[in-house]
């Protein structure tokens, strides 16, 4: 049950690059794909099947832009049509599906749906993404779980408490009371608290701003959805009273957690994770440290997940609550669902 | 195919107790539970699903005898009502099942059944266990087969001839008759072998019973099924001649071998295996020393039934031979059945 | 999907060897057998499932010849009819399944199929195994892939170019045409290369058999299929211009690559693997290092065919195509589905 008529992140531009004249391949809505990069330079991706004799072109090699299969040689182009084959001609060959790929933002989007509606001007707008006053750090993470598991836990961010209290976890997540509301096919869930003392994480970058780490502060988590399954977190603290999240810039540090959760099958999705902080941009042991810390917490995450899956999977008939913590993911999955509909009833897209 | 309304050993005592303040997941007769020690330090189990979003309660801990949910803070209390959620009402909430456990002999019992119909009464009675005058060390594997294959092993003791062959195995056993008694809802196998050699287990044992080890001995075995999977088994020597299992105290030596077997699911069950003896009970290294030899010998047959159990699952349709030898097991299955059937028309229990 | 009323190659006599007193457990088109040397120390092979218990056999041990089962003693007969069990009369006893076996060649072959109709006389004949002018080496992979896969892969050796590029693979294998032909139950691909340099390995065997390892040569490549699944192919390189594959023995250099190719299920099979070579024969270490070098190249092979039966698992319906360079594939299937229908009308054999 996932939206296929949308861009998805498959990779990063790292990870491809790191990969060198070999091809990337990855499972994204059920879809096999073979990613590398065409002859222009720019992203492709193709179905990880060739259609010589079904070997995975994943194994194979990219040359001048065309990626040669590791069998026996069949070389296939950016639009899934077979460019040669040794002593062969290939006109006749049967083509393969080829996805719309982007490369944005430091990574790669592909369109694993209908192809005839991919769309680049439907790409999200992520300021904050590839941009030199603000600094990124990330990572993948493969979970053995529902990706909507995923959009459940970030939209709501109570299970701190429990499944984080040794990092960024404080009682006051419990205490203060979230909000939660829809626009258009966007779900914003939002929790404030007043007057507390930063954690840890927060203390440390009020000294990056040059502020009192021990100032008493206001803090926020504003939790947004948008389609498919894009998570961005806002969280920062400003010096109490001066406006909380619309204070001026000198009196709060803030920062963006960024998630992108694409579906790999029913069961399992690609969790690409990281922050986007505007303060100390060029400091680029800050991001490594915060990549690790937020590397290590978002792990406590992966086992409740994948245990949970394995729950619902021995009862799918079971109702679950939908509390008011729950609103975040509730609402998240009736946009997924209304999407959904659209795409099937063709008015999709 | 398992009988649900009986008492059935889950972990044991020290098992759940190294474990702190987080439950024990365990799964006994299809059932998921979380177990742990309630608000008056009594065990309880409950399921291992949280009721707001499904995730393992196992993975939650225990805070002043409630289990509280790893994930969003959810408490539940042993009767498998949510006692209270951060921030919730929770009186609405749905109940999950709570199953009646008892702590006894060392153990955690459990009844996966109908919990109306548990009865502490119904608890079986083992003198030697948790009694001063006797020791016990024992240990517990995890086994891929059906629980009635360790039945048939258990309740035919031939096979010691040919798997424990290095071990406790001796000619004897194979050539001495073994005769097989059905007693209401109990079997029994027995086997006596006259004049022989004590084998080197007995023969430390008579030592410590100032027994001379090189003197001639009346050997027995008499394996005690009831149900639903427990089988304990007397072994022993005594001086020949002087009437054997019924000599005189000072002119024989014995021990049972305890083995509850547990249903995890239609083909794997756990199994908690040990020896009780009341020859030198206060000899720790003496009962970490057998402890140890039965762990390895037990373990000889983990691999044997594991594989039969494959092969019988490759071949469900294919009839197995009911010798003899194999009475007692036959007869055990055949009371295993009455009582399933009894439970399946309600009349059970 | 594979032919059932023929010899396959079960083992080799060493690896039998090998386990001393213990027999060996394989599965031959999904046949469960238990492989021992029987009371005559000739090779036997029976159903690996003691009709006692249903425990394998393969767990036993041999005993002169009988294989007593490890769990209660039983002991079976090469004809798959219980010996004699302790305690017991066993003339009642159902026999288990019993196959033809045959020791030749240094292999171990079996006939998994109907044993009315097992005849040593159609066991092939290979006049280069087991005999003192030429020296064999070889090595066995078990593969997660329909053998017809392996099949198709021997029968096409254009990948060598990719697959095997660091090793055996030339461009030229690609530039030469292929040529088919069926001959009968037989299939011949061969590819013959003029006035090339020889690669690494032939330079070698050049230099053994005193040629001039820089001289320009022929090369060919004859693979020679033969059901079930036997792939021979004669490989080697003559001084140009004197005839090739038929130049006068002085003039050339050769050996044969030898394939066993045998399924275990629908989709996995055993791989034996190795070369003939008649010259240098008494050289072992030249055995040992032709051993290892061609190892190392199948092993590459292993990867792409095990993902090749995952993608056209998740595809069966998928059309493949079939290209000149796939028709030594494509006519061995042929032969083979012929032979399986003649089996399944009863004409077989």
């Amino acid at each position: 049950m996932f939206i296929r008529n949308t861009w998805y992140v498959a990779c990063t531009r790292d990870e491809l690059h790191a990969l060198g004249d070999k091809p990337l391949g990855r499972t994204i809505c059920n879809e096999k794909m073979a990613i590398f990069k065409g002859p222009d330079g720019k992203v492709a991706a193709v179905e990880d099947f060739c259609p010589h004799r079904g070997a995975p072109l994943s194994l194979g090699r990219v040359c001048q832009g065309h990626l040669q299969c590791g069998y026996h040689g069949l070389q296939m182009g950016v639009d899934g049509r077979t460019v040669s084959m040794p002593g062969q001609r290939v006109r006749g060959f049967p083509a393969i599906k080829a996805f719309a790929a982007i490369e944005r933002y430091g990574f790669v989007w592909v369109w694993p749906g209908d192809q005839d509606q991919a769309n680049p001007d439907r790409m999200p707008v992520f300021e904050f993404l590839d941009h030199p006053d603000w600094a990124y750090g990330g990572g993948l993470y493969h979970v053995q779980a529902d990706y909507r598991l995923m959009i459940d836990n970030l939209m709501d961010l109570t299970h701190e408490t429990y499944v984080h209290a040794g990092s960024i976890g404080q009682p006051e997540i419990d205490e203060a009371p979230c909000e939660t509301r829809v626009e258009g096919d966007r779900v914003i869930t939002q929790r404030f608290m007043q007057g507390i003392q930063a954690p840890p994480f927060w203390q440390m970058a009020m000294r990056a701003q040059g502020l009192d780490p021990q100032a008493t502060v206001d803090r926020w988590q504003i939790c947004r959805f948008s389609p498919p399954s894009h998570i961005m977190i806002d969280v920062g603290v400003a010096l109490a009273g001066h406006g909380g999240f619309d204070a001026p810039a000198d009196k709060k540090t803030y920062s963006v957690v960024v998630d992108f959760i694409t579906p790999e099958t029913e069961s399992s999705h690609w969790y690409h994770w990281g922050m986007a902080r505007n303060f100390k941009p060029e400091d680029t042991d800050l991001t490594e440290r915060i990549r690790q810390g937020q590397g290590r917490i978002f792990n406590e995450d992966m086992q409740m997940l994948q245990l949970q899956q394995e729950n619902l999977s021995r009862s799918p008939e079971r109702k679950l609550l939908m509390l008011g913590i729950d609103a975040g993911g509730v609402q998240s999955r009736r946009v997924i669902e209304r999407l959904l509909a659209q795409e099937h009833h063709g008015a999709g897209a």
